[in-house]
């Protein structure tokens, strides 16, 4: 009876693989979330477009932040294959943010709700359910991509049965979000609650992630790049990786070189967070009491100047009063990030309805 | 001149590396966030002792989740050196939370604040300065160990020229909390952050971490080993790892072990928080929700039976309503924590004063 048994059980076992890859459907989709089309590419801009732009910012914008798909459909399961590099997670942040997916349902509320996330493994390419034994009414769905690694490729899978469909952008308009780590994503849990994804969900619009985790240094290449690109609204974050001296020396010309090709833009400059480690390392305190205090001073020389349409959003208290809002001393968790949009976003909408953008 | 230079290179570099070495003194310390004393062990109970409990169990039991060392030192920076084993982080954690560490420092309000965190490279033994360039005055240091990796050892480096004296232990009483992953600390971004710790620091009693990464399932082995101990009060947190029908067969006896040994110590019994994979998942949605009907069942059972001193905490609404407050549908990142101690701390504050534990 051996025999007959184990061919059963191999039988059996090939039927179910076979199955499961038979019934998924998978699907390669446009990548939103970028400033300027760039094609099939993962990358959030064209680099080779801009040769002089330095080689840690080129780096960075193959990162996958503020990367997003969108389709809808009424499987009941959503999974995803994705390969990006062999590099290690920094020790701040999540696997999940890093080189993993999160992924959102619009709920009948008409407003995105989280549903799962993708979890890679610690290889290059992975294969992940989002999430499962789901009703089977249609439903229109988000899938960020990873913040910080390079995504090679990505392919979303749904049952063979269902119906599915790539969707335009549900986001409208374009607002470029210029910063350091912060604004790249270091450190939320995922990468749909970088504080850029969070913005383009509360508003509707496309807020585009230019975060540069440790390299948004003013350069008069970034400026170059940045300034003729389409936008509505210029979020500038680059104190934090911007000594004095740096915004002293070339806040002035950045901004100018925006209102060359923007005349009317509002541009809204922030101040860096307080960094919590700097409420006990006293070069660091000092290091960005510096750089605030610098910046002001660039906006009110902007200001002197007559270049209108210049909002400024202070530093302090962006973090809460607890010294609980990072995971590090400089980077922040979802806490920290919670409150720092408690305090950005009225300011933003502000800026946005003042403009007529919404 | 070629042979000079590098000898007086070489003797440079020599030199500031046996500066460094020279000037740190390093300390081993009592290791406290234990429910009993099992002397210079990082683990958090001696396992030995407890030969039924399951495997999980007494693998779980090593992670350093909880535990802590106290200081006092009027030196300008604090190293660590702490080696830990060579698995892997989960993809829902930072490595920082994993096998990394964090340190708080009393300030002037005599409240403990976030001063810095020990980030673990990729591999087992690690050297880090939490926090540097401090002024010189004595300060009071709180360092918590990895909420996940098992500590195999940890020296605490200051100045040499700096004054240092070990701590007794700033948290008084004990309170047993005995739970799932959400206990244990995942996923809080860094180990101060575990909701147990942040409990401590707020109440400054000991809030003993005995959470059991998927493995809290209410076994009688686990009773038998948690009953007789020490407890000013008891926070059973185990539904989200017990199925609704292990709820309905060991949360009886369980509870009634613990009254044998306890007749009078307070009980808080917490129901799961309602993953939010379980909004989109049917079947994630209706295990929750059955688990939480049973233990419903099984608290009002055990107060029909006219057992005093059990309290119960709804899982309703312990992350908020936005749907953001975790990594991955289940573990609450720290706005999932935030939230949930804006429920359960008012509840626990009200237990501990009715029993006057406080």
């Amino acid at each position: 009876m051996k025999t007959p048994l184990i061919i059963l059980f191999i039988f059996i076992s090939g039927l179910t693989y076979g199955q499961t890859e038979e019934t998924s459907q998978y699907h390669r989709l446009t990548v939103y979330g970028k400033a300027e089309d760039n094609g099939n590419s993962f990358h959030r801009i064209d680099t080779t477009r801009y040769p002089n732009i330095p080689g840690n910012v080129k780096r960075l914008l193959t990162n996958g932040a503020g990367l997003f798909v969108s389709f809808k459909s009424n499987s009941e399961y959503v999974k995803a294959k994705w390969c990006v590099t062999s590099r290690g997670v920094s020790p701040n942040m999540t696997a999940i943010a890093y080189k993993g997916l999160d992924i959102y349902i619009k709920n009948k509320e008409g407003k995105w709700q989280f549903a799962g996330s993708g979890n890679p493994a610690t290889k290059e390419c992975n294969e992940y359910t989002l999430v499962d034994h789901m009703d089977s009414s249609e439903k229109e769905f988000l899938l960020y991509l990873p913040l910080y690694d390079e995504v090679k490729s990505l392919e979303v899978g749904v049952s063979n049965a269902a119906e599915f469909q790539e969707l335009e952008n549900p986001f409208k308009k374009q607002i470029l979000v210029y910063g350091s780590s912060i604004a790249q994503g270091a450190s939320a849990s995922r990468p749909g609650l970088a504080y850029p994804a969070q913005l383009s969900r509360s508003t509707g619009l496309n807020f585009i992630n230019l975060g540069l985790s440790g390299s948004a240094k003013i350069e008069p290449a970034v400026a170059d790049m940045i300034a003729p690109m389409q936008a509505d609204l210029f979020i500038l974050d680059f104190v934090p990786n911007s000594t004095a001296d740096i915004v002293a020396e070339r806040t002035e010309s950045f901004i100018k070189k925006i209102r060359s090709e923007h005349p009317e833009t509002p541009i809204i400059i922030m101040q860096s967070l307080v960094r919590e480690s700097g409420f006990w390392n006293q070069e660091v305190g000092e290091r960005v009491r510096k750089q605030n205090e610098q910046i002001g001073i660039e906006f009110k020389k902007l200001q002197d100047q007559g270049i209108k349409n210049l909002y400024f959003i202070e530093g302090k208290d962006l973090l809460g009063d607890d010294h609980e809002g990072t995971v590090d001393g400089t980077h922040p968790t979802d806490v920290g990030f919670s409150r720092m949009l408690e305090k950005i976003q009225p300011i933003v909408l502000e800026v946005l309805k003042k403009h007529k953008i919404i």
